[in-house]
């Protein structure tokens, strides 16, 4: 957190409202960070509906595996999340997920609720020990400390769950014919890559959802957004989505997929996850570009993810767009190994609103000086029509610099 | 070629063999280097068999479309290579098919052979036509040039085939029980990624090998070697290798996959494949160390070498070994990501001849100083065996540097 913070950064942390059935409260541990909060947490009241999405890592963190086995279970409600920062209780072994149990069991005696109604998330480094005594001491204080969500809150719980990050993440939306809300935290900044939910994200709604429903929106809305961004293609051991809802702000469920209130909560969610998503993007290690990839013309929607990732991934892509170099020849290499059907004679590439080739050729008036000038902006749009077909993808990253080796070369996360 | 050589160049290019029918040629056209050569040709006596293999690229150059359709044509004879540096002549539509028939036809008429027994390669710069006049100028003069070749002919050939190269890459071998010998030069630096022949290398035999076997053993070959290197996961549009015999040193073929001289032709082209994709490595963009990633214990090889691939590629892991540090939890990261069979309770690291985890968790006396004292070396083994049965294999990359940044963000390649 003593780094300089990110030139994408938002203005300032948003005002988020209160959320009835939330209270917060975060705690200074001493797990790995001096002087600052490292665990958080949000008890829930009683009834809240929880939904999920992990890693596809194949070795996930001991919290990852304590979460699937909670959802797996069917009674897909929950009392409180638990977080802490600076340690991913990732490679731990027996060890990891006996610190794991304790945590819940810590929480659960404090809040007098079962353990398995405790949902944990850690953060850091892999492959140490999470240290018990830290833990013995912090989370009954953690516990103690718990107050009515509200700005302060939020902004206190988002700081709490950092590591890398250079910012504090949160967003919010009002739920379209309720008068409920979705608000929500995120932690991400390297280890961001595609095909799961790539960081740890807590989304809280007041609306009263059941669990089958919610966990349908949520991951309708995950693909939309953290699965659609990528800083670095690798992918954590410990990336967590998780989405509650309290059910305090009214009474009736949205249990069934024909509620009318469901597009207004959909809507609502897509704007809060599309939102973190983008501001972990804005918080990309070393990133000094936002960039947008737009893929449109491939066989199918599939193959222009693929393709837009290619572009998205391709560090010499990345550091053209550092160097605000229009070198869209890497562009053309970056869709010629995604391996996905594109018509290299009518392929056409745009920097932003310049027109770069087309037939398979540069464009005939084609301005270098124009290209340029776009790539000079924080904002960069990359636009390509691969000729084949309908299939359309956005994926949103950024780009790759001397910061990013800087920090990963120095930082042990 | 004014970037400081790679601190894991070999000492000095090798003295190469003469090899029987076959004549070089270098010459400046001034295509877009100042003073120095760019064009490089050999010429190959009658009846010299060639095979190739080449990017998978779909937008691949216009000399490895050239190539394709003349191996495809069944006449897998050739009279020449002719290569250019500093234009990769893709991306150029039709255009970039005229320049590769100019260049064709220009050294046809100059040797007085058929175009199509001329096969062409081009590297630089993607998306800029090749200058027809340079060309027009350059070519004959590359012809009347041609001298037997021997040590300072290869030394002048695989220079002039260099781009972002620092050194020159050359290799060769004596083939067991004959008096032939192979011979090869190769280029390549950034824009280095496996699953096809990332790069340029031509090699040469004077040992006379009918056409099918060349390519077998040729495919064979760059499976173990070309194929199974990385420096930045991004592949080039324009990679060809290809594999000249010219049939002067022995009179009789080796037409069939029965041969006893195969095993030995097998064995000594095997050694200069691997030697050339070596050095590319050892000239990664910014590299300052030369990595080997070691698998075992997947579900089959195949599984293995995408485990292989997750970890050589990952920045995570690449920014790690540039800082020397032993962040094994990185290791962890990439094999849980590669979406492979792997049992994370049995994992085993082991960073050089130090082992790190067993079990699934860090190992009992692991020392982290020893660990650390073998990434000082320039060249670094990680070995990682997955718990789940015996499929085994080998890659080879170096680290991720400021260096790859400050290159490719300056460069226009």
């Amino acid at each position: 957190m003593s780094d300089p913070i990110s030139p994408l950064a938002p203005e300032s942390f948003p005002e988020m409202p209160p959320l009835a059935g939330v209270q917060l409260a975060t705690h200074a541990a001493g797990i790995r960070y001096e002087a600052r909060a490292d665990l958080f947490m949000a008890a829930l009241a009683e009834g809240t509906t929880v939904a999920g999405t992990f890693t596809k890592s194949l070795c996930p963190s001991a919290p990852v595996d304590w979460c699937r086995r909670i959802l797996a279970n069917g009674d897909s409600t929950a009392r409180a999340i638990v977080c802490n920062s600076g340690n991913a209780n990732a490679f731990t072994g027996r060890a990891g997920d006996t610190a794991a149990e304790l945590t819940a069991e810590l929480i659960g005696e404090a809040l007098d609720v079962d353990p398995d109604r405790i949902l944990l998330a850690s953060t850091g480094v892999i492959g140490e020990t999470l240290p018990t005594a830290a833990l013995a001491a912090g989370l009954p204080a953690l516990a103690t400390s718990l107050t009515t969500s509200g700005p302060e809150g939020w902004a206190e719980a988002a700081a709490a769950i950092r590591t890398t990050d250079t910012f504090s993440k949160g967003a919010w939306s009002r739920i379209d014919g309720t008068a409920a809300h979705i608000v929500g935290i995120a932690k991400g900044s390297g280890m961001i890559a595609p095909d799961m939910a790539t960081m740890l994200a807590f989304v809280f709604t007041d609306l009263a959802v059941s669990p089958e429903v919610l966990q349908h929106c949520l991951s309708a809305s995950v693909t939309r957004s953290f699965n659609r961004i990528t800083v670095d293609s690798d992918t954590s051991t410990s990336d967590s989505v998780l989405l509650f809802a309290t059910g305090e702000q009214i009474d009736d469920d949205i249990h069934d997929f024909e509620d009318e209130r469901l597009a207004g909560f959909q809507t609502a969610l897509d704007q809060v996850t599309l939102d973190l998503a983008h501001q972990i993007v804005r918080d990309g290690e070393g990133a000094t570009k936002f960039v947008e990839v737009r893929v449109s013309g491939a066989s199918d929607d599939a193959a222009a993810e693929i393709i837009a990732f290619s572009i998205a991934n391709s560090p010499l892509v990345k550091t053209a767009l550092a160097a605000e170099d229009a070198n869209w020849g890497r562009i053309v290499m970056a869709v010629g190994k995604a391996g996905q059907q594109a018509d290299r004679d009518a392929l056409e590439i745009w920097i932003g609103p310049e027109q770069v080739t087309a037939g398979g050729v540069v464009l005939d008036g084609y301005d270098e000086e124009r290209a340029t000038a776009h790539l000079a902006e924080n904002e960069v749009v990359i636009s390509v029509d691969v000729g084949v077909g309908d299939g359309s993808a956005t994926i949103w990253t950024c780009d790759l610099t001397h910061g990013y080796i800087e920090i990963n070369a120095g930082y042990r996360s």
